[in-house]
C-alpha cells in the first residue's frame, strides 16, 4: 500500500482569513502547542510576529476568541477532508475505512501542532463553542460509525463484540482516539515515514473492525 | 469470557493517608473531575468536606502539591495493579495481554473519576512532577510492549506490520490509549456492564496483537 494523500503543507488558517490574519494564526498555535493556551499572552502572540499588542484586536475580540477561530476551524477542515477522503474511495466498507483513517493519520501527523492544539484545548472552551465543537467531533466519529455498522451489514466486518450501532459506536471510538493521539507522539519515538505510519494505522483499524481477508 | 475482577470501590488516596486526609482526596478528586484542577480553589475543597480553608495547609502544603500527590498516587496504584495482573496471568502472551487489558479497563471505568483527573492534568504538572509521572505512565506502555514483543517472537503475535520493537511500542501505545480513553466517555453513550466492557477491550487489543485464534 502507498500513501493516497500526499504531504502537503499545513491547511491555513484562519479558514478564508487575510495573510496577515494567518500570520498571528501561526505565531498563536507555535505558542499554545509549545506553553498551552492559559500561559499565552496576547502580548506574546503579537510579538511573535512583529505586531503591538493592540493590533491583535483589528482581527480578534481576545485570546479567547482566537484560540476558539482556531479549534474550530481546524475540526471544520478535518471534518470536509474526512468527508471527502470517504467520498472519494470506492463504496466498500474496507476501502472506505482505509481511505478514512489514511486521512485523519495525515492531518494529526502531518499537521501535529495544529492537531494537538485543537485536541488539548477544546474541552476547556466556553460552554457554546465547546458545545459546537464537540457537534463536530461527533459527526467525525459518526463517519466512522457509519462505515463500520454498513460493513457489519454486509458481513464484511466483524466487529469486536455485537454487530450493532453500539459496537459501530465503540469501534469509532477507539479508532478515532487512536488517530488522534498520534499527534501526543514525540516523533523520536516512534519516526517512521508517513505512509509506513498509514499503512499501520490501516492495518490496526482493519483489524478492530474485524474485516475479512 | 467473564471478569477475573470483581467490581471493588476506587482505591483509596493519598496512598497510606489518614481518613481525614482520605476525606481531602475525595473532595478535591470530586471537583477536579467537574471543573478542573484549574478552577478549583483551595476554599472549594474545604468546604467540600466540612473544613476550614487553613485546614488544608496541615496536610498538603499547597492546592498544588495535593493535585501532584493525587496524581502520582492514582499512576503509582495503577502500575502496581497492572503489574499484578500481569503477573497473576498465564505465562502465555494472549493471557497475559488479556489480563493486563482487562485490569486496564477495570480501573479506567471502575475509578472513572481519578483516571479523567490523571489523563488529563498530569501534562500540567511542573517539571519534575509530570516526568516522575511520565516516567510512571512509560513503564505502564512498557509492560503492554514487553508482552507484545514476547509474543511477537514466539509466533503467538502478528504485529502491525513488523516484528520488531517498534511494531510493539506502537501496539503497547494504541492499547494503552484505548484503555485509558474510556475514562472520558460518557456512560450514556454507552451502557455496557463491566465484564462486557471488557470482553470488548481485550477482543480489541487481541486484534491489534494479530494474536492466532
Amino acid at each position: 500500500m502507498t500513501a493516497e494523500i500526499p504531504p502537503q503543507p499545513s491547511p491555513r488558517l484562519p479558514i478564508g482569513g487575510t495573510s496577515l490574519q494567518g500570520r498571528i494564526a501561526d505565531a498563536a498555535i507555535e505558542l499554545f502547542y509549545s506553553q498551552g493556551a492559559t500561559a499565552t499572552s496576547v502580548r506574546d502572540i503579537t510579538s511573535a510576529c512583529g505586531l503591538t499588542p493592540g493590533a491583535l484586536y483589528n482581527h480578534f475580540s481576545s485570546k479567547e476568541q482566537l484560540l476558539y477561530v482556531l479549534i474550530r476551524d481546524i475540526h471544520v477542515l478535518a471534518d470536509q477532508g474526512l468527508a471527502a477522503a470517504i467520498a472519494g474511495a470506492e463504496p466498500v466498507a474496507s476501502a472506505q475505512l482505509s481511505a478514512a483513517v489514511r486521512f485523519m493519520v495525515w492531518r494529526a501527523a502531518g499537521s501535529r501542532k495544529q492537531s494537538r492544539v485543537a485536541n488539548r484545548e477544546y474541552a476547556r472552551l466556553p460552554r457554546d463553542s465547546r458545545d459546537e465543537v464537540k457537534a463536530i467531533r461527533r459527526r467525525m466519529r459518526g463517519r466512522f460509525a457509519e462505515i463500520l455498522l454498513a460493513g457489519a451489514q454486509t458481513g464484511e466486518f466483524a466487529l469486536p463484540g455485537s454487530q450493532d450501532p453500539l459496537a459501530a459506536a465503540l469501534t469509532a471510538t477507539a479508532i478515532a482516539t487512536l488517530c488522534a493521539d498520534i499527534s501526543e507522539w514525540t516523533q523520536e519515538h516512534y519516526p517512521l515515514p508517513l505512509p509506513d505510519l498509514q499503512d499501520r494505522y490501516v492495518e490496526m483499524a482493519l483489524r478492530l473492525a474485524g474485516a475479512r481477508r
